[in-house]
């Protein structure tokens, strides 16, 4: 394990979140709010750590696999930890773990809160609450290497282990120039969901707020009651950028390169859009045999599966209170997810197509013994070890869900309540059902149950693995 | 598709049947109950029909994996029709899809019934309803081919698709040894507990009728409260019985011949009687703290674990009032099963230490791509097929069950009932949480969702690949 250069990543790490943290400073400022100054405070401090730790660059700058998972895993945590300060130092949050698991929430864009009273938080730290979730939706590693001078295989490890999905890098040959399209497109998103919220009337600061929450699929809000109270053009708006965030980014890279056949062919965006209106078609039906309006349980249902399956976790509505059947549909979405290459969370739409079709293959392999298939993806065969990794994932995705269900179980609440907190946790998607229902939040669950579920959210969005290298001993072993 | 031969087998299932369908005939002669009529007529009936089918020998004998699938998925579906008849028939359960909810719950051990009332059934009836879980437990397909003289190597391709576990076959060279093994050691299980039930004071039908279902953990029973009402002592001998019919055969068979040594180094042993004492521990510690005496707490939690990880499905005590951390357990084991080579359902024991191993050498893979590992169970390499369907059948039981809880969630009921119900139907258990509880009983599902259970408790019965096989287009297109 090369130590010294993942103090010194960790090192970069700290001088970039300093950086960040101006930006709610400035906000305060604005707003003229005193506890902005707890954010300096934090960004001068981290600023002097980070220059000590990046002053030397080390000589040794070998860097594998091991590596990148411990250096994305240790960075996860170091952002919550950093992260959550300001909450805590200010008193808004007053306990230490309700503000590590509210920044945890935040940067693994889950969306899940311990807070009664959004409205209550100052407008500059509700800003960095939803800021952190802009921040870690496309992920902050990545960002920070497009521009860190370092040589030596870190990016290219680096963004396999932070990025969502099966498969990565491949818009560009280069690293670097993969970062700099996924950013762009993700920021023209946001910019253009801004603007559109302005138009629809949104005030300003919920509009970038808001914005921010969604390209990100983050699902915090500036609202207690979400997004219920704003207005019908509003709640649209929503949904079109909410279905577009759920799309896999070299959608729109092929889009803008003018690829458009190739864009509109790719299966996991076939996928995605299947999954997407079928749920849409079976949940309005479903509402309107139980009494709602047409435009109204349309614009429920269209809503609640953007938000569900690209694992923001916003609601326009209780849907908790809605019919069994409906509920069902939203499980199954938190589970599935949106595409890999998004900013979504889940076991993700390609994924599920790698499973359904190897689950072709072995019942017709169990007919015709003789006859080898190949998976195929947009035409290309699937490699083995990304065949063999998907599989794993789901085991692993499966074995810790059951767990943490049983973990969280020991504070006595309901299954649904306890599977639901978990498949939300995991799936980073932000409220559950039952007690952790959109109307509710995860306050009631114990400190353990609360650590617990932190895991499960940085495991999720860290795709399990991360987590699992750097606590399994065998990382830390001498070979 | 060797039709042909599938007919010939199909017709000395009718035999069988037949032949089997005397049992209780017998048995309401003894206690002078008219009702035994129907059984005399369905046996000569099937009998009728077997004789036609078989009368000729098939010239073309060619039998593949894929015959073997389908035939076991046709005789599986024959084996439900036939064997509800008498109690459709006679009235005594007047609906039809009731008479096959509950003769599929017989033949799958699965044990969940839709009957309000189980004393008011006659006698013979109930012994059918128990002795069709014997018949099931340890597969009738197997029984058969130990009997009929047929030569292509059907036995070994039914024995395959008809066992649980992923591997099959090994306790001696030839199917019809093997067969012969097993059903000696299964037929000394029941007859050992019909003594000790009746030494610790249950009547005579009790006993047998109870043995019946235990050995092939099924569940059903001879009382509506299952085995509340019987002493303490009775409840203890089940316990023991049941801890004992989920262990893989191979220990008993391996302990038969003095190679206690290997018996008690089999890996899943050990792996299942760990499952078994920490579940029993932790639950009893829990119940503890809930207020129940010890010997109480024990017991219950003794016999549950035994009941559910079994997948039997009795109930000593209604444990849907449970603490939920005892509840979470229950649901759990209901997902892991007993060991391979046992009448147990689920996932099974084997099962989930191969996904222990390979998610283990995965991270490790992941930190040391050019070491190579190999997953060993008792020290054997696992074949690389093994492991692929291994993999795959977690993946089908998954989606298998994601479905199933969507398609029953159209009858309204709440997360916990129907996912517990799904979870008790495809894990051959039979009770299962809240409206599904102990206490409760399965005939509140509308017809639709009966049959939706009823394929899943014979898909987990068969182990997925089966049913899929016979339903997939591609094992009846031509070649």
């Amino acid at each position: 394990m090369n130590i010294s250069v993942i103090f010194y990543l960790l090192g970069w790490l700290l001088n970039t979140i300093s950086a960040l943290l101006l930006l709610p400073f400035v906000v305060s400022i604005y707003y003229k709010e005193p506890c902005g100054i707890y954010f300096l405070i934090c960004s001068l401090i981290y600023f002097v750590i980070g220059f000590l730790l990046t002053k030397k660059r080390p000589k040794n700058q070998r860097f594998f696999a091991k590596e990148g998972f411990v250096v994305t895993a240790l960075s996860w945590i170091l952002l919550t930890i950093t992260g959550c300060m300001p909450f805590f130092l200010s008193g808004e949050i007053p306990s230490l773990t309700n503000a590590m698991f509210e920044c945890i929430s935040g940067f693994t864009t889950t969306g899940a809160s311990i807070l009664n009273n959004v409205e209550g938080l100052s407008r500059c730290m509700n800003f960095w609450r939803c800021f952190i979730q802009w921040i870690g939706g496309m992920g902050v590693l990545v960002f920070m290497l497009a521009l860190i001078p370092l040589t030596g295989g870190q990016d290219l490890y680096l963004m396999k282990a932070e990025s969502p999905g099966p498969n990565v890098g491949k818009l560009a040959p280069k690293v670097r120039k993969t970062a700099y399209y996924l950013y762009s497109i993700y920021f023209a998103l946001t910019m253009a969901e801004i603007i559109s919220l302005f138009i629809a009337g949104m005030p300003l600061y919920d509009a970038v707020c808001t914005s921010f929450t969604t390209t990100s699929t983050g699902g915090f809000g500036v609202k207690s009651t979400s997004i219920c109270e704003y207005s019908h053009a509003i709640q649209y708006v929503m949904c079109v950028f909410l279905f577009l965030s759920g799309m896999n980014y070299n959608f729109f890279f092929l889009a803008w390169i003018k690829r458009f056949k190739e864009a509109f062919s790719m299966e996991e965006i076939k996928g995605y859009v299947a999954f997407f209106w079928i749920s849409v078609l079976l949940i309005t039906v479903n509402l309107l045999n139980n009494g709602l309006g047409l435009e109204e349980g349309f614009r429920h249902s269209f809503f609640q599966v953007g938000s569900i399956i690209t694992t923001a976790g916003f609601s326009s509505t209780d849907f908790d209170l809605w019919p069994a059947f409906s509920k069902t549909i939203l499980v199954m979405l938190m589970l599935i997810g949106g595409c890999a290459g998004s900013t979504c969370g889940g076991i993700k739409v390609s994924r599920i197509m790698i499973y359904w079709k190897t689950v072709k293959k072995e019942v017709s392999q169990l007919c015709h013994p003789r006859n080898v298939k190949i998976i195929q993806i947009d035409g290309k065969p699937i490699p083995h070890n990304i065949l063999r990794s998907a599989n794993n994932f789901f085991i692993v995705y499966i074995m810790m869900f059951a767990i943490s269900t049983l973990l969280i179980s020991i504070d006595g609440f309901d299954l649904e309540t306890n599977f639901t907190a978990v498949a939300s946790a995991i799936g980073n998607i932000g409220p559950g059902l039952a007690l952790v229902g959109p109307t509710k939040n995860f306050d009631l669950y114990s400190n353990f149950s609360k650590f617990v579920l932190m895991f499960d959210m940085l495991a999720g969005r860290l795709e399990l693995f991360p987590l699992l290298v750097l606590l399994s001993p065998s990382t830390w072993r001498k070979h």
